[in-house]
This record gives C-alpha cells, sequence and structure tokens, in this order.
C-alpha cells in the first residue's frame, strides 16, 4: 500500500479513528498501514508496577510453602491465623444451618446492592450499634472479608504520596495494600513492656500533613493485647489534635479473656470519624467465607458524603461478597447461641495459658500473656515471634516441647552491647 | 514546654521519631511539640481520587434507584444482566445441593490458597481445557466473581498511562476499572450491520506503544452477538502483529442459541498470550456468589512467569472467593446436566425472538437478533438501548406492548442532516 505523507512530528493519538485520514501531503513513502503510527514490534508483556509492588509476606510464605514431611514429626502449623485447619475449633452449627436455609430459600442467587443486602447491612448495623455510636444500614458496607474492608478503607481515604500510621509488630496487609497503592507506611511502636500498649509520643511524631489515615488494631494481631478504655481515649486525642481519621481493626473484637474487656473504639469519641472493619472469619470461625464489612463512624460529620459515597464507588468495582453469606448474616448474628463464643474464648485462654508458661522457663524466651484474640508473642528484642493458639491442646504441649528443645540447642546470650531495637 | 529553635525551612519528615531532638539551637520560642512539625490544624477529610474517578453507571443507577411504583404498571426491569429477579431461571438442583454438601462436609469454612483450592481450580482448567489450549490447575486464579477476573487481569497488564482498547457499545465496568487506576481508554467500534463484529480497521487505527491491552467481549454484552471463527482469526491478527495481548471477556461462553458455535478465543492462536475471564454469574445463573476466574492461555511463553507472579500476588490483596463456593466447583462443572444448559438456552432464545420480531415492526426502533447471551439491541442510531430477556415470556410480551407504545407518542423521524454517529 502507498500512502503519500507528511512527517510532521505530531501523534496521532487515534482516538478520531484511523489515522490515514489525518496525514497530509508532501512526499511520497511506501508503507504499511500498521506501521503508521509507533506500535510494538515484539512481544514484550510485563507485569505491572503495581502488581509488583503487591507483597503480601504471609501469604507469599503459606501459599509458597512446600514442606517436606517429617516422619517422626508432623508439623504443627503455629504460623497462621486460621482457626478451622486442625478441625478442633469448628463453626456453631446455627452458621452453617443459616446459610443452607439460605440457599434453600432461592432468594439469594442474584446480584445484591454492591454495598450488600439491605436487610443484612441493617442486622450488622442493629448487631454493633450503641447508644453513643448508634449505627443504621446505611452505615455498613459489606466486604469480601475484612481484607477487602480494609483495601476499601484505605482505597477511600488515601491518596498516593500520602502516608499512613501502622502498629509495630502488627498485622502485615495494612503495608502490603499501602505500598500497592503508592501510600507511604510509617509504623509506630507497641510497647512490650506495657501490654503493647501504642506508644503515644512516638505516633504522634510521625504525623505531617501526608498523614491520612491512623490504623488500629485491637485486640491485636499479633500481639494478643487488648487496649484499656484510658489508652484508646488517649489516642483518640491524638487523632483529634491532629485531625486524622482512623481505621479501627476490630477484627478480634469481643474475642477476649474472661476478667478482660473489649471496648469498641468509636463508643468512645464524639469527634474522630472512624471506619471500623470486622467480619465473621475470627469470632465465628470462618475464614475462608469472605465475609467483612465496614461500620461508618461519623458523628461529627466529618466524613460527611464524600467519604460515604466513595466506599459506594469503590464497592462498585467487584459487586461486595457472596450474597448466601449475607442471606445467613441475620441468623449468624442473632442466633449463635452464646456457649459458642464462650466456648472458643476459654479454649483460646487455656491454650495461651499453656503455652505461656511452658515458654516462660524456657532461656531465650521472653512470652506475654495475651489478653484475646488467638496469638502469643515470644520474643527476646530484636527478635520476636508469633504464636497462634487455635492448635488442639496436645498439640500446644508438643510445640511448646519442641521450641524449647529448639532454644536449648541454639540458644546464645546475647552479649551487652548488641541491645539495639530492630528497626 | 519552650525550646529554642532554629526555623530553617528543612521540613522534618517524621521517620525519624520526635523531631524535636533534630532542630538545632538559635532563637528562643514557646512551642508545643506536636506543633512542631506541619500536621493538619482542622478536619479535612476528603475521598482519594481514586474513588472519585471510580463511576460504574450500571450499579450507580440501579443501586441509587428510587421508583414511586405506578399501581396500573407493576416495572418491568430489563436493564440489569440478573436472570434472577423474577424467579422464572432458577438455576440447577445440582449446584445448590453442591453447595449445602460443601457446607456440611465442614471442609470448607477455613482460608483457602488466595488463587484459590488446587482442587477447585483443577476442576475449572478440566472444564475449560482442550488439546489446543490445554490447561492445569495452575493456570487457573479463581476470584470474586468474573468483574473481580477483569479487575485483577487489566491491574497485572497495564500501568497508569498505559491504554486499553474495548469495545463500543460494550461493558461497562472495563471503563470504570481502568479510568479508576488512571488507565486511559480508547473504544473501538462494533458494526451493527456486520452482526456485531469489530471494526479491524478501527480497532487497529487506536494501537499505539502504550497499548498494553486489548478487550474481547464474546459472546457480548450488551450486542447477543457471537463472533465467528474466522473474525476471530482476523482479531488475533490484529493482535500478534501489534504485539498485544488480550482480555477475552468470555463470561457468557456456550450461552449461544441452536445452530450458532461459541468458540473460546485461546484454541484459536498459539502465539497470543490471553487472559480468559468467566465465572458462575451467567451460565449457571447464580451471579451474587460472586464466583469467577481466569485462565492463563500462554502457549508461547510471552507472560511468562511475571505475569503469572503478578496475579497471584494481587489475589493476595482480598484472599480469593467463598470457599463454599470454591468447595462445590468441581461438582457444579461436573455434574449439573446439560438439560439445564439447554433450557436456559432455549428459553433464552424463545424470548429473544418474541422481543425481535414484537420491536422489528414498531417505527424508530432496529432490533437486531442475537445469537447468545442475554441481550437484544434496540436503537436507531445515534441512540441505542439494550434489553434483557431473561424476564417471563408475559411480561417479555407487556414491555414491548409498552416500548411500542411509547415509541408511537414520541417517535420523530430524524431529518437527513442529523446522521453522526454518537461519540
Ligand atoms: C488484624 C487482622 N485484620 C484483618 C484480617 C483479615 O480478615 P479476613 O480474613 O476477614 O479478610 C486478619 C486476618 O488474619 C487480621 O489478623
Ligand atoms: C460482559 C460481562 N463481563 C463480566 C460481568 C461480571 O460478571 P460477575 O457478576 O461474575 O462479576 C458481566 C456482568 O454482567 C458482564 O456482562
Amino acid at each position: 500500500m502507498s500512502f503519500v505523507v507528511e512527517m510532521n512530528g505530531a501523534q496521532n493519538n487515534g482516538i478520531n479513528g484511523n489515522s490515514v485520514h489525518h496525514v497530509s501531503v508532501r512526499t511520497h513513502v511506501s508503507v504499511n498501514p500498521a506501521k503508521l503510527k509507533s506500535h510494538r514490534q515484539r512481544w514484550n508483556v510485563r507485569p505491572s508496577e503495581m502488581s509488583k509492588k503487591t507483597l503480601n509476606p504471609i501469604r507469599a510464605i503459606v501459599d509458597g510453602m512446600k514442606l517436606t514431611p517429617n516422619p517422626e514429626k508432623p508439623m504443627i502449623a503455629l504460623s497462621i491465623g486460621d482457626p478451622t485447619v486442625f478441625g478442633n475449633m469448628p463453626t456453631d452449627d446455627t452458621v452453617l444451618q443459616a446459610v443452607k436455609e439460605a440457599i434453600d430459600s432461592h432468594k439469594y442467587n442474584g446480584y445484591a446492592p454492591s454495598v450488600g443486602y439491605q436487610k443484612s447491612r441493617e442486622a450488622v448495623a442493629n448487631f454493633y450499634s450503641c447508644p453513643e455510636a448508634p449505627l443504621e444500614d446505611k452505615d455498613v458496607i459489606l466486604s469480601s472479608g475484612c481484607s477487602q474492608a480494609i483495601e476499601l478503607a484505605i482505597s477511600v481515604l488515601c491518596n498516593p504520596g500520602d502516608n499512613i500510621l501502622v502498629p509495630r509488630p502488627g498485622f502485615s496487609l495494612y503495608k502490603t495494600l499501602a505500598v500497592s497503592m503508592g501510600i507511604q507506611v510509617k509504623h509506630y511502636n507497641l510497647l512490650p513492656e506495657k501490654s503493647w500498649e501504642i506508644d503515644l509520643q512516638h505516633l504522634e511524631s510521625l504525623i505531617d500533613d501526608k498523614t491520612a489515615c491512623l490504623i488500629v488494631n485491637n485486640p491485636s494481631n499479633p500481639c494478643g493485647s487488648v487496649f484499656s478504655r484510658e489508652h484508646q481515649h488517649k489516642i483518640l486525642s491524638v487523632a483529634s489534635r491532629n485531625c486524622i481519621p482512623i481505621l479501627a481493626d476490630e477484627i478480634y473484637g469481643d474475642m477476649v479473656f474472661p476478667g478482660c474487656d473489649f471496648q469498641p473504639l468509636a463508643p468512645l469519641s464524639s469527634d474522630v470519624p472512624i471506619l471500623s472493619c470486622g467480619g465473621l472469619a475470627k469470632r465465628w470461625l470462618v475464614p475462608g467465607w469472605r465475609m467483612g464489612w465496614i461500620l461508618i463512624h461519623d458523628r461529627n460529620y466529618i466524613f460527611g458524603t464524600g467519604i460515604r459515597e466513595g466506599l459506594v464507588k469503590l464497592s462498585q468495582r467487584i459487586l461486595g461478597p457472596c450474597t448466601v453469606v449475607q442471606g445467613a448474616l441475620e441468623r449468624i448474628l442473632n442466633d449463635t447461641p452464646p456457649e459458642f463464643y464462650q466456648g472458643t474464648i476459654s479454649f483460646l485462654k487455656s491454650n495461651s495459658e499453656i503455652c505461656y508458661s511452658e515458654l516462660s522457663t524456657v532461656p531465650g524466651l521472653n512470652p506475654v500473656m495475651p489478653s484475646g484474640a488467638m496469638y502469643i508473642m515470644a520474643f527476646e528484642y530484636p527478635n520476636f515471634f508469633r504464636i497462634v493458639v487455635t492448635v488442639p491442646e496436645e498439640m500446644m504441649i508438643e510445640a511448646c516441647i519442641r521450641i524449647r528443645e529448639f532454644c536449648a540447642r541454639h540458644y546464645r546470650p546475647r552479649s551487652q552491647d548488641s541491645h539495639e531495637l530492630d528497626q
């Protein structure tokens, strides 16, 4: 094919259709129309920057783990917060029945609104509403697990170049998500010697005019700690003084040991806008079902309609969580017997006590007795590790024995001059 | 508190902890340590740019719709691709039983790998594998609906500033997702007079060195068209010649009327790398369940490990679709009886024929008989509209009567000089 073309440097952007019609007459060249504009001459398909920046260290390890079994020592997985792996912590039968009823009703197979069915959101709102922080259906966004709740919350609050404040030690997903979105992560310290309270001075020192969100995780993964009311008031003061909204990750809410009191953050504040993230995963022991939610607390109208509408829009990208679980939500929340929750908690407490007392006497370890969640931290600075306490009791004991043996073989007391903290 | 400070203009970025220690001596001022660095003095929480750029026109309308019922004319919703709304198109009992069995097995409550259980991925691979385009479990990524499959595919292939090629008319989610990620959308035309085939010249003219992906949707929403083998070969030639990977949205795969043959794209090419997106939503009539997948076709090793690993990493953000549906997948795919699929198709065909013949004689309308999917396009350029043909037959007929009446009242033949196409 041959055309008369002027090379005038201006590149055709191609939106007006076939560029052939837009070139003007000057010199005579032979040309293939596909060659008229710059295009790839050979394959070069590379993963996007965002995908390269998305690193979930836990899943990267766990999903990619290839183990050569030791016939003498069957593996005891203490690494992942999945209470279901050993079969010793089944969910309640009510929870399973509720989903089967939802299936039998034939009412939950179609698309729900992308933020979730109104009735399901109402059920969540009623479950968590309290006089100091009332909730209605419009204050609830259902999501694909607490993970997506966190993703939505970070996505709506932060722009690339902003920063967020996350706990250290803390759940890794905050960083995974933020870094992938070009958001800077600043870690504030938790203080093991103060039952893992936040180092508030350190926290406040990190705030600058690019700080878009403070993430507070209580009860804590990995610390198993539960903040007192007083400490939460102080956290809220920092947020209020600096005008920073809070993402409260309360997925372990109410999973606290007897004698300890879980206090959700939102009812303690009347000004700080809070997105509280939660879900069925932990308390109802069905993490695979991917049912999470955001509770929007904004009693002083600081989020306004902007953040609410932003969350709705973002939820329209993948259209909400599985409808049969949504259909079961009202029954799950209202009809699961208290004994189920109590049973879970007393098991976790008992296993924590076993683990704590076993490891307390191991040279080189320094466990902190948890008050809730499903974890115990055992460390001697600067190294620490997290133990998941959901395994059956015999395994918990056996695991502690193995850890003791390992430490006995490998522990070398540190010299005085190497006491600096891990960054 | 009082400090001696030098105002030296350099802003402390705050990562080194409390900035008080970093200021140097010059003049004496009274200062609150929290005021030492710039921080917000009043609340200013705004939705992120990304959330503002996320606009899903369908969901925005449907989720926000407030209707005043007309007692004489109960609403007939022809607007949304949800085959379940009228109850006339239930899924097969096998599909429901499979999920109930998955629940009863107690095996599918924990976390699955974020790309999905190996067995469930294997079931999808076996279902879609063919000699020309073999698939194994490692070639399948499970996702939260086909929507998330599309999101993952675009996310892994494109960077901000790249462009993607999408059909016009076409499914709106492609643009919703791309625009929110800063990816430019270029629309290629479909040709109604050629059964909605792609205008290949127009398509090729849009390609430039920033083109990261070509989206091909077959069978088509909203056209109900099904591409011939020959046409698909030509599409592949364009992609091959220009080295552009393809996202094949084949969610309506196999939903084609008797006499017409659906041909998946991947088996027709041995070089073009293809991410084929699908799911349970349409063919199995359970869109609310949010079960989708990506089939990775890369027989010439152009995606290589980079794209595969990118997809795995991206899937770790929200950890895959609901596990009870995953647990049911093998049975759903293998045991759903052929009669179920046939029943769906013959109903869609019959309703399409009714709708087509009713509207063919309406002045101002010009329907195109579909060959598959669940839609019929009725238009006189530049305006067109899509009708969903999943409603019960009586309603389909009643809807056509209402449309005829409406057109009779409002139709004004266009003047000769206003024939330009809608941009
Ligand atoms: C603190 C914390 N937040 C959120 C999540 C994610 O929960 P989901 O499985 O509902 O996405 C986890 C899971 O381990 C967690 O530990
Ligand atoms: C062409 C097309 N692709 C993808 C989807 C999304 O499917 P899902 O509901 O599985 O997310 C739809 C839904 O209508 C569609 O029409």
